[in-house]
This record gives structure tokens, sequence and C-alpha cells, in this order.
């Protein structure tokens, strides 16, 4: 099942970098374990923004909750989730 | 170069059927043309909404700007344009 | 799989009366339907709104497009959808 | 009489861990008495966020108000109140 | 039980100026019958606007919302309703 | 003059218990000095938030203005200021 | 008394442009009266819009709403009240 | 040339009082001086905030700019510029 | 001196399709002649909107508010002024 | 490719003077060393805010991310994009 999730991120000034530079690594290994286990389908920068648009597949709406709460920066993120369906035009099987 | 463009098509109550069947028809015909060619990348209904979320990938402004004005359902529809561009996290090529 | 979907019906001035009380009679009927078969699990009206605040349990985000979409009064509402999960301090089975 | 009471929950970066620890635990007691008692009659999580959509029934305005500014976590959440009422077209005696 | 109705009227231009007097006419004497009655305790004018404040003392939310949805005008008025309860400050019982 | 006053009341996570103790009480009895007065003549809750509405009768805008900026909690509110006027409807003298 | 009242003017498209033309001769002269009179103080147009920021002197805010309500083109407005006091570093009476 | 500008002031909580009140001498004098050359013509306070509605009488953009980034409060103040003009209809010279 | 003007245009559908072109015409003619004389300096489109962002050189905000309001598609555009200056740090006498 | 940029700067009451300084000039120097490359064509200052409107013209999504995220004031900035293209009226062969 499909979910939009835009993420915002904002890491307060004065933040110890050291401290910031592991969170964001472990973020980073995060994500691509999803990636590769086709959870986190796709992301993509917003241009000026340290903020992305994420595309979720899902078995329930339970487990994206999980997901999303124990991604390492979610402490510092605003997050908007948006229910997706399949288009009945697309031609792509993948786009479900 | 990638592209959100978020759609809402609202068809006035009232509108002539038939030709509101037209013009989706001739807006599906076109959208699987340019999703063929690759510029419509991605389509996603969402969920309770007449509204998709896309991701574009043209080669300029320009070109972006002359698909979307000339889409049949465009005087229905209100757009909201997001550039975006390829995470240096991703594992995939295809989310360039 | 739950989610709030919050409904705002909107009939113009001048609709015609006997058309309105078809498809309100029509939306009720489709209402009970789904209520009896457990997908429409709540409604409640928005004190001094014509709107209601509904609770919905689907198999997937497609089933609940399809049901939102085919509602009688679909063309005349407004709809906010919010994914929901069942939250772990509650008591009662039922709200999963 | 019924009210849906929305909670967003924000706890400050570099609050302290063990009294956010104590603060949960005296939430999740206090809404178990009050689901029991079936003043809190629902919760649902909102998925990404640290939220809930709560449904309650209470016999005042007066009740509700008291109830909703001695919980633990209070200080923490914004909270917007909308008052319900049962749907005519309900079949449940229970969303009343 | 208190409830602060916030009403916006909007007449549409060029409605018939009989059928508007007859409704004003209406609303008036249905307003009158509940102040009478205790029901709807205020009514202030908003300067420069067709919209009122007021505030009702109802026994329930579902009274409050049938009253609201029988009013005269209720076709032309926007709402916003607010739950209100006694301030414990308050030197007058009748604040209540 | 009548004017409706929204006041919501912010005093920030860790201010000093016994000061804020002693600003609400300082509050509280300013209040009560102006309700016997006349000045501030009704004052309520808003349920499940720390605000309240009220209404005011003051001889000029200047006064409104003085009384509200020497509240004690002045600094630690927000408020938004409606001017209203007596309802031609009414049957109350005293919703002048 | 001071009052700060923006006024948005919308006539729409295809509305009779000479029942206009007479709407507007009698704003106008309206308005003349009113500034002569010394209550409407001040009027600017905003640049870019069909708009005006003005300023009125009045004795109360019922005086106000009269004078607004009965404006000819009232029904075409949207107006924004906001009440003003002087300001006390002011070296002009005039500025009351 | 005719400005509106909107002046929020916000001074934090435990700003330092002796500073504040130099803050807004300073801030006092400067007005003066501004509204005796012509150029601030119009400052009225915005009842119950500490906001004012000003109008300025400048040659340029620029120099607009200029008077408004160096005022001693700046650093505190949230700001919104309106382009104005003569309004037409005006019989003072003096609302240029 | 300078102003930001964003045009949103909006033709209602249905309108005569030849009248609109007529306008087209005549707003283009009208911009390339404000063009040449150096008033409107810039324009450009956004992409996915019939709207432009434009820049506008002019001796005074009466001008700038003469020259909108005349411009042939006026009464089809919402417009939103924002005055500006030169910026200390460029290097182009052109960005005056 | 052209973008629309509008950046506003907010350096915290109490931030390191000296350090402002640095970040301002190394923002300034990076600012003229892209002007002159052609590749931030245009920057105007926001009249009464810390705050700039710019034209970027740049071969992608993703350089324009690049020069953005690497701004020294960019850690203070809120930034707003906006896609451009090509006016088809433009008579100038610049306003690419």
């Amino acid at each position: 099942m499909l979910f939009m999730v835009e993420m915002d991120v904002n890491i307060p000034l004065g933040f110890d970098p050291e401290e910031a530079a592991q969170l964001k690594a472990a973020e980073k290994a995060r994500f691509q374990e999803l990636q590769q286990a086709g959870t986190w389908r796709h992301i993509w920068r917003v241009v000026g923004q340290y903020a992305n648009v994420s595309i979720f597949d899902v078995p329930s709406n339970t487990e994206l909750h999980d997901i999303l709460m124990s991604l390492p920066l979610y402490p510092f993120m605003t997050m908007h989730v948006t229910a997706l369906c399949r288009h009945p035009s697309s031609l792509h099987d993948d786009d479900r």
C-alpha cells in the first residue's frame, strides 16, 4: 500500500555537529535498508530545502507508523502523510 | 530534471457528461503517451480525491510548462509544482 | 486498516429538492450497507455543520478510494482523509 | 455527549527522558481509567505523528474541560475540540 | 451547557428581495422565541459584517445541532461552533 | 461600547510556579474588580484550552486598550479584539 | 473613536455597467459627505487593487456599523475592521 | 509617496527591562523626529496589541527601507508594508 | 522605483473565446509598449500556471496603480504587489 | 533555466555580532561570485524586511539545490523556490 510522506528536517542552530553527523549516518543506513527491502520505494530532495518527498510501500498503516517513528532523525522532523493508490491509467505495474 | 506536480481536478456540477468523458479519454491518451516517453514518470491517485501526485522528468522548465498547459483537462485543474532533485542517499539510479 | 474521513456536504442553493432527496436516500442506504459490513465503523455529525466525522476499516487504500468516490453524494462533498492506527494504550480490541 | 478531541504532543528536545517516561506512564494510567469508565470512548494514533484522535463521551462541557486540563501531558499538548452528535442514519446505538 | 456560535450570513446578489425579507422575518421570530426560552442567551452584531456572535445555553450537543440546522437563514450561513464552560473566577452565577 | 476579546494564555514550561501563582491571583483580582464595575461583562472558558472568550463594555477604544495592556497576565497572552454592537432583534436591553 | 477599515470591492464580471456607474457615483457622494463631516477621516487606494484603507472617527461602534452597512457598494465589499487608538508618542493632536 | 506599515513589537519575556526602556526611548525620539519631518505622517495603536498602524510619506522605496531597518526596535518587530496612493474621491489635498 | 507584481489570470470556463483572444492580444500589445518604455522591466511565466512574476520600474505608486488597473486583462487578474529596492551587494547598476 | 528564490533571513537576537558580520561578508562574496558568473541573475531587497527576491539561471535543479544549501547564511534562511520560464510575449532575449 502506497503513501506519500513529506519530511522537513530542522536541526536547531548550535546542535552538536558530531551528534548531528551520527544521526544523519544512522538515518542514511536505515533509509538504505528500507530502500533495499522495497519499503521506502522513492526519495527525492526538495530544491532549496532540507526536506524530502518519499513514497512508501507498506502492508499496513501501523507498519508505516512504526517505521516513521523509529527513524533516527524523527525528533527533528515534521511529517505530512498522504494515502495514495494506483492510478487506473498507469501503464506501469510498478506504480501499484 | 524532476518535478512533483500535484493536480486537483474539478469539473463543475452540470457539465455535459459526454464532453467530460471525451476530455478524460483525451487526458488518458496524452498521459500514456507521456508515460511511455518517460516524461511522466509516476502518477498516483490521492485517496478520496479527484486528484493525483505525479513525477515528471523533463529537460527544462519550459518543456514542463508546455506539457502541463496543453493537457486536455488543464482548464479544470489546479496545479502545484515543486522542483525536486536526486537524493544523495538513494541506491537507485532510477531516482535521478 | 483505519482511516478518519471528514466529509463536508455542500448542495448548492436552488438544487432540485427532489433530486437532493433521492441522493440523500441513496447515500443513507449505501452508508447502512457499509456500516453493516463493518467497513464504515463510525459516523458522527459535526454540530452546526452539514458534515460528518467517520472512521473506516478497509483492507487497502484502493478499496477506501473506490468506496468514497462512488458515494451518491460524492460530487457535493469535500473530503479530508487521515491515516490512523491502533493506539498501544487502548484496552479495547475494537479500536484496532 | 460526544466530542472529538485531536491532541498533538510536543515534548521539547533535551527534556529529561526519565521525567518524560514518568509523564507518559501517568498519562497512560489516566487514559485507561477514563477508557474503562466509558468517558474516553475511542483513541487512535495519527500515522507519522505523535498525535491522536479521540472521542469523549461526557455529561457536560465543564467535565470535558476538567478532564483535559488535568491530563499529565496537558502542558505538552495542543488540543482541538469539536462538538459531535449522533448521526441519524447510524444503525448502532453505540454511536450515540 | 454553553456554546459560542459565530454566524456569517451571505445572501447572494440578485436573490429575490421579497423572499429574503420573509426569511429574515422568520429568522427574527425564531431567534426571539429562542431568546425568550433562555436558549439563545446572547447575540451581538459584528461591526461592518452581516454576522453575529451568539451564546447558546442548551441541554446537549444534539439539541444545539437541531436548533442551528433549522434556522430559516441556515442555508445562507457559515457557522463556527466553540464549546465553552463557566469560568471559575466569575462572580456572576449567570455566566454559568 | 461592546467588544469581544479572545485571550489565549501561554505560560512557558519551566516558568517559576510561585511567580505564576502570584500572577494568576493578581489577574483574578483585577478581573473581579472589572467585572463588578460592569466593564468586563462576561467571561467564559474555551473547553480544552487555557483561553477565554470575554465581552467588554467600555466608553472608548483607548480605555479598552489601557485595561488590556495592564492585565497582570498580558505578557503571556495573545489577544484578538472584535468590535461588536447591539443586535436589533434582541429583546434584552442588556445586550446593548 | 478611531477604526481602520480595509475595504475590497468585487463587482462581478458581466454586471450591468450603467448600474455599476450609478453605484460608484452614489458611493463617491456618500464618501465625500462623510469626509466633510470628519467621520471618514482618511482614505487611500491600495496599489494594484480595487481596494482602500480607510480611517473612521465615530462616536460609537454602532454608528460605524450603520455607516458601513449603508454604503452603496456594501453588497460588493469585503470589510475588515480594526479598533485603533491614539498613540502616546504622537505629537499631532490630530491623530487622536 | 505613501505606504502603510503595520508593525508588531515582540520583546521576549526576560529581556533586560532597562535595555528595553532605552530602546523604547530611542524609538520614541526617532519617531518624533520623523513625524516632525512629515515622513511618518500617522501612527495609531492597535487596541489590545503592542502594535501600530503607520502611514509613511517618502520619496522612494529605498528611503522607506532605510528608515525602517534603522529603527531602534526593528530587531523586535514584524513588519508588513503596503503601497498606497491617493484616492481620486478624496477632498483633502492632504491625503496625497 | 521597483515593484514585484505577481499576476494570476483566471478566465472563466465558457467565456467567449474570440473576446478572450482579443483581450490577450490587447494585453500583449500593452505589455510590449510598457516593456519598450522600460516600465515593465521583466516578466516570467510561473511553470504550470496561467500566471506571471513581473518587475516594474515606475516613478511613483500612483503611476503603478494606474498602469495595473488599465491592463486589458485586469478584470480577470488577482494581483499581489511587493515594494522592492536595490540590493546593496549587487554589482549591476541595472538592478536599481 | 530560471527560478525565483525568495529568501528570508532571521539571525536570532543575541547571536554573536562578529560571527554574524563574518557570515554576511562571506555571503556577499559568494553572491558576487555567482552574480558575475551569471548564475544569480537578479537580487532585490524586500522593503522593510531582511529578505530578498532573487532570480537564478542554472543548468539543473540539482545545481540550484547545491548552490542554495551551501550559502553561508543558509542556516538562518527560509527559502521559497518557484520554477519560472520565458514569457512568450517578452521582447528581451535576456528574459529567457
